[in-house]
């Protein structure tokens, strides 16, 4: 992470917070907070991450201090990234990297690192999936549609990066990125209820409708029909689109194809948004 | 909450204290915790806090860096509490209240609390439970085995506290405290597969293997047997025992009772274990 950060709009250093500003958040992991991908200085997706924050802020209007409504706006958010870059060298206008945002205690704490060589490497290599949990997350537990500081049974998952599901044996997501397999002539992705977290990515290729020749739908996948599945691709906002070439010890050679093309959707979509 | 607080043995100011050094706890909740009773300068039940805690930290080897061992010695932590009681003339030797450990990146972090006025009156006039949840929680899910300060979904329900049950229909715990409810000639507490957090006094009470004439018995709790319930308590370090004087919708005078003769039998230990 590097040390220099933003806490509501001012550039500080991270060295400096303190953490009574954002005791909630640590105590009882009374907070939220989102990942973005960031490419010569501009955040992808910045006006969906904010819209996502402000709605799980609204969904616990009490468990949660929100911070004033101006902090949140997407020029104000804008304005105080690119202050944090010009502000540090090691960053720069031009960064590339992660930007994260955490909101906790009425504070929104902007803070940066680079993207982990492996990560980086994965999104075009791919990576097995070769670990499931079936019954990880119960069907319509609503906390898992927030990214929550209380991140921790993603987090304590988040180097074995099992399949999670839920107690009817359908897939829910990976700890860190949303799931989606070809079946049949489809790109299925679980939905919401499963529970899954309603990803950045996965929000832009539902409304695009299509990748490739085949459509995007949402819908319960039981690890049933895992077997079926011709290829696979999981996604976050930091990594785009990651192939899966082996699913559950089954080889998946399709699967880097298609998140290459997962990546050029989403990056046609950025390129509008930015 | 009071200023004075010590991180590794060490009498601090928590306005001094750097967000940086517990950050995997604040952005992840990966870390613990655990909140103990003081009365009269001393912790009650010290050693099995200390227990639970050391517990949780070797079931997430990875997850969570632990504290140098010396720092959670039972003898080490009295000594600092003993330290920030006569450091601050707010707390004082004499203090009664709340002590709490948190455990995270490596550190541990005693803080102290006043008794919650209200806590201390529901204490001993009890406490209406009328909503409850009963999927909320998975069978088996072990994070809840843990107190984690990943704690966002206790703490979100905590001033409604409902009755927090599994798919199966079964009771598991309240938010912030676990349930002895009376049937026929048993007191009757849910087993920790359902989930519930191993709660301290839970422990004691299980132990003691007996309130009164009552054999206290460790068994799966539906929710629809709560109608035959003649009497409920729940359990807690900090407040110990709360009568439960209506459960969903159903008066049950005798809770009072039962939660005074709860917190004899636990005082009882508590001043053996001391």
């Amino acid at each position: 992470m590097f040390s220099t950060v933003a806490v509501d709009g001012a550039v500080r250093s991270w060295e400096d917070l303190r953490l009574q500003d954002f005791a909630q958040g640590f105590f009882f992991g009374a907070g939220f907070f989102t990942t973005f991908r960031i490419e010569a200085g501009a955040p992808w997706f910045l006006a969906r991450h904010l819209w996502r924050l402000r709605s799980s802020l609204a969904a616990y209007p009490h468990a949660v201090r929100p911070p004033p409504h101006e902090f949140l706006a997407e020029d104000a958010v804008r304005e105080t990234l690119q202050r944090c870059l010009r502000a540090d060298a090691a960053l720069g206008p031009d960064f590339h990297g992660v930007g994260k945002l955490s909101v906790s205690d009425g504070h929104v704490l902007l803070t940066f690192r680079e993207h982990a060589p492996e990560s980086e490497r994965l999104r075009h290599e791919g990576r097995a999936l070769d670990t499931w949990e079936p019954g990880a997350y119960r069907g319509g537990e609503s906390t898992l549609n927030h990214k929550g500081l209380a991140y921790f049974r993603q987090y304590a998952r988040m180097e074995r990066l099992p399949l999670l599901g839920n107690e009817a044996g359908e897939v829910c997501e990976l700890p860190t990125a949303n799931v989606f397999c070809v079946l049949g002539e489809t790109l299925v992705t679980p939905p919401l209820s499963s529970p899954c977290l309603p990803g950045i990515i996965r929000e832009v290729l539902l409304e695009a409708g299509q990748v490739g020749t085949l459509p995007v739908v949402e819908r319960a996948l039981p690890f049933e029909q895992l077997t079926a599945v011709s290829a696979c691709v999981f996604t976050n906002a930091a990594m785009l689109a990651t192939g899966v070439p082996r699913l559950l010890g089954r080889a998946l050679p399709g699967s880097l194809a298609l998140a290459q093309e997962v990546r050029a959707r989403v990056e046609a979509v950025a390129a509008r948004e930015r």
